[in-house]
């Protein structure tokens, strides 16, 4: 019965989500001793201008980022 | 004060929510003895390529389950 | 799979809780055409110096409410 | 590492998350001591038919309030 | 940035949580090509009296299960 | 109807979270517009063993700090 809920930067694709919800529920059950049929998962997409870190929107950090890194 | 928070599977219409909010509410009331107006409830939508039971995505044990259903 | 999350204040005993638990289920059943054995339910207590509303933690709003509610 | 999540109407501009980010995280240094990097932050936007309180929609609790409002 | 939250039944041990955290995190970087050090996650323990399936409290769900198991 | 969640620390004291709450709102009336009863918060507290970032426990990063700053 445990239940796992995942906020993620919008943009994986399903078979991305079906690899990682595999592989975590079968650390679930190797780590923890649930059962592998009692393990839920949800995935929920942030966009970047929904998530900040230290203050600063992501969409903002990685602007600020780019313009860093396209400096000669 | 209580705040219900319902991860559920896309698709269900307005009305649908407007009548399980209500009820759900009245049971918060009823069983555990919070004021009415008290309640907030939010419903988040799922999609079945962002829940996953078993290790597996929803659209995936739909897909199968289609397959299985269709079999002579 | 939907997945209900109801934070509430610290309190209520176990029996309210069953009987909430199962109210709640009922209605998402029937106002939402959920299995009953998909619906899961956590409950999560808060204590009154956890929860604030409009600011003012609840701890706070109850001491003055009693403070106004014994005035002569 | 402290982790806010704030479930929010729709509607909200960037410029408006990107200053409440600040305002919130700057709160979060000054008041409980946290070291500004370490505060991460996600909005949740909530359509209005997504929320309840006192077991109605925030849809119709807004068209209720409308009718009346225009009430002569 | 991604942010998981597992809500697990109470009794693991810091040890079992360890292994766990390192297992799900690597599957995030392998999986979703998260950063290693952006993972961060919570663990959640919730109490048998706390969860319900299908409308039944765990607590209720495992006494009977203890009971039925006894039969002859 | 804003719903704000904080899982920090274990550790703050009742008046720092006094203070964050009242602060916290105030940024939100204040940048995004919203009424200042409206807005609900909760703490919740999380124990260094129950947090991880980059697949270690905060229980482990403090001691494994606490070693290396105590190296001559």
């Amino acid at each position: 019965m445990p239940h796992i809920r995942i906020a993620l930067s919008s943009g994986r694709t399903i078979e991305q989500k079906r690899k990682a919800a595999a592989a975590i529920t079968d650390a679930m059950v190797r780590e923890l001793g649930c059962t592998h049929e009692s393990v839920s998962l949800v995935f929920s997409d942030v966009d970047d201008h929904d998530w900040a870190a230290g203050g600063s929107l992501l969409c903002d950090l990685k602007a600020a980022k780019g313009r860093s890194d396209s400096k000669p």
